[in-house]
């Protein structure tokens, strides 16, 4: 099976074609053949003799685009002019701007935002901080703040290189929820650093969005800018993971006709996402769920537990299971891989319960690829967006900051994680489930404001936990 | 004499006019008799027996606003019927926006701008930090930085209230010179956190604009700074300050015919703004500046001097001058006040030598207004906009930013400074050089482009000194 192609590799070439039938024929059928996804021919100029067109096409990874572009410049009749890497071109001066929202054209527009008017507003926020919600961008701006030492699933490439992500999650949180988000990457991974480096620069924010921070050290540092700040703060890779696995897991059981209260879930990876995972799901009613990370089944008596492994030992597996995966999997319901590419087999798969829910996460690479459980999955879902029932934190974050702002909370509650996740499941629902269907697209504009009105109604006092 | 109204304290009211002759006439003439500037008078409805109307006034300062609220509220006839004040109105939701440069309408956007296509990118600067310039919004990116411990005139008022200058600033930056500027206001007033926090924080920007940090505090932390970072920092107060003053103070002395070398200067006040426009006019080649602080002329042998007094001491004061600002205003060919209102006499002026050139720049309140020494000072600046010749810092700042940025500069050097002076100061000189026009308008857009352009060329390691 040829690798699936994304726009994520995506170049145009510029091609001079001889003008003589057969030419763009060959140049296609050699694209098809080498496993690119042709996606627009456009012609730049005709001569007599010859046209020059821009060809764009989807490849799988750099070394396909290599192959592609000899592939074409090898065929009979076309010569190669330029080359252009489109994903390269999308990123060239950075992908954020920041822009005035007040008109300057006058010197009185000048001495209105600026002095002598703006000491008024200075002085203002100075007799009564809470009005820097109002008179200042802190009521609607959110710090995307990472360590560089998780980059997406690229390891830890450090700061600079956690810039793009973290821009483009700044994006996501404008064009979906009207977030200013702004990119703070930080040159230290020193805990303490982190930690006062974040409380030194929060003043400007109404909430920190962390994100990329490496486990376990994600966990501490949550925890201390949490306890010290009086905005909420968010690691999105695990909480906003756990909140739209939720909502997956949620419409994935519906299909299925079973209840979370009832079902038997392994969580394989213990990292950030799957220790928020299994968290939420407890939260959310689930009684039987296990661990499984390096040193197998999560479980009090293993030697050498970690922090992080031994809290969440005393709160699962409470059939007292020992052994791999594959014998935590034995009469499972749900297994969420939440580690890395292909440790999960189709043998594995085989020993869960009827109808089993496969959520293969790890990216790019799932931890089996929905082709190897094709027949045996009653539900399957992926992190990738090539497949059905991509599970992307993006179906979170933007209307749960929004949310947050709008009531102007201090705080991320429980509450408000299973409200969005109720809320996501809910607006997947309306349009019909199905094994294909059990989330959102991700750039359905009906989530984040969905997302936002449950957490500003799980944040009033008065909510009662069943309206949640 | 009336204080000068300022759109700083722009107000505007709804009132219902009585339709009887006389009414808007009684309204106005009330206005003008407490010294309101009457902008502008809007009709929003028309009624058998009265007009609704939105009348606009500027006032000097939140009491006129009360005296002139209440007065317009008493003219008979007239019912008040809705008070808005226009630079609240201005702040609300703060000043700043950050929005996406690229698109992000389908999947295939997401998959470009963000994973898996954003991994490329990461991937690429991890490789060679120095792409980081082209791909992410580094290379055009500046934290305007403050800890809120002189914000304006006003004082020690901390982080939150510094916020709507910082975004000012941002918009100013945005407008002028098209840099993306983010404030950044610290929860911290304790030099090492601050030096620390900045130092987290810097690789997502190419460059840090310190802002509003106290002396004698500022020296160290920005010279701590410069020396760890790899991108330029620049303490506005200081510098940005020193080089418009330079700037005007090159077109007065043409206006005079005096050399700057010839020129004996007296600059009261050594705070930040008051040492950095000392260092800069000795390196622009000033020989006599005297300065004058809290205990008189500086001086080496004045007792318990701190250490940027002392430093100070030692490159200036040539005639070893002791004594009171007027012992030092003896013969003085320029005197420039970055202190505080009211410091300077008219008697002090007098004993200056003929053609004094005055820059009174403490705000809002001059070391002496331009009214007392009008027919006695050849040339006379402030740093208000309701005067001639207001030396405002927004003539440098977005400019010489955009033309580090651009060259990639590392450092901001006296070279820079020094050209970014000579551009401004050619400019007002372009349009003709008079006592009242010695500096270009604060919202000159050809200021920026020649400022940033002078600062490139000093960049260049083979530029000569004699090009700048």
């Amino acid at each position: 099976m040829l690798p699936h192609a994304s726009p994520g590799f995506a170049f145009t070439v510029r091609c001079r074609l001889e003008n003589a039938p057969g030419t763009l024929g060959r140049l296609t059928s050699e694209i098809g053949k080498l496993g690119g996804d042709l996606r627009a021919i456009d012609i730049v100029s005709v001569a007599h003799r010859s046209i020059v067109r821009d060809i764009t096409v989807l490849a799988s990874g750099m070394d396909h685009v290599d192959q592609l572009v000899r592939g074409i410049a090898a065929v009979p009749g076309v010569e190669l002019l330029e080359y252009s890497d489109r994903v390269v071109a999308a990123h060239r001066g950075g992908k954020l701007s920041v822009v005035s929202r007040v008109p300057l054209r006058t010197r009185d527009d000048l001495s209105m935002v600026y002095t002598p008017g703006v000491a008024r507003i200075s002085t203002a926020i100075a007799e009564d901080p809470s009005r820097a919600r109002d008179l200042t961008i802190k009521g609607n701006c959110v710090a995307v703040v990472s360590d560089g030492s998780a980059v997406l699933g690229l390891g830890n490439l450090g700061a600079l290189p956690s810039v793009p992500v973290l821009e483009g999650k700044a994006i996501l949180f404008k064009e979906l929820a009207g977030v200013d988000a702004f990119p703070i990457a930080l040159a230290t991974q020193d805990d303490d650093a982190i930690v006062a480096a974040v409380q030194a620069i929060a003043p400007v924010f109404g909430g920190i969005n962390l994100e990329d921070i490496a486990s376990p050290r994600c966990f501490g540092i949550e925890a201390r800018l949490e306890e010290s700040l009086d905005v909420p703060v968010f690691h999105d890779d695990q909480h906003g993971t756990a909140v739209v696995v939720l909502a997956a897991l949620l419409n994935a059981l519906r299909v299925v006709e079973k209840e979370l209260a009832a079902v038997r879930i392994v969580v394989l990876g213990c990292g950030a996402a799957g220790t928020a995972v299994i968290r939420l799901l407890l939260a959310a009613g689930a009684s039987d769920v296990i661990g499984v990370d390096r040193a197998g089944a999560v479980h009090p008596d293993l030697p050498d537990l970690p922090a992080h492994l031994r809290s969440l030992a005393a709160i699962t597996n409470p059939r007292r299971i020992r052994g791999t995966l594959g014998d935590a999997l034995a009469g499972a319901d749900v297994v969420i891989g939440a580690s890395a590419g292909g440790l999960v087999s189709r043998a594995d798969i085989g020993r869960m319960a009827p109808g089993p829910i496969v959520f293969a996460l790890a990216n790019p690479d799932p931890e089996i690829s929905p082709e190897e459980v094709e027949g045996i999955a009653a539900v399957i879902a992926t992190g990738r967006s090539d497949y059905p029932n991509q599970i992307n934190n993006v179906l979170c974050f933007p209307g749960l900051f929004r949310g947050l702002l709008d009531c102007g909370a201090q705080r991320v509650t429980d509450r408000m994680k299973l409200a969005a996740a109720h809320a996501i499941a809910a607006l997947a629902a309306e349009s019909g489930l199905h094994p294909e269907h059990v989330v959102p697209s991700v750039l359905n504009r009906e989530v984040a404001p969905a997302v936002a009105a449950a957490v500003r109604a799980a944040a009033r006092p008065e909510a009662s936990p069943a309206s949640v």
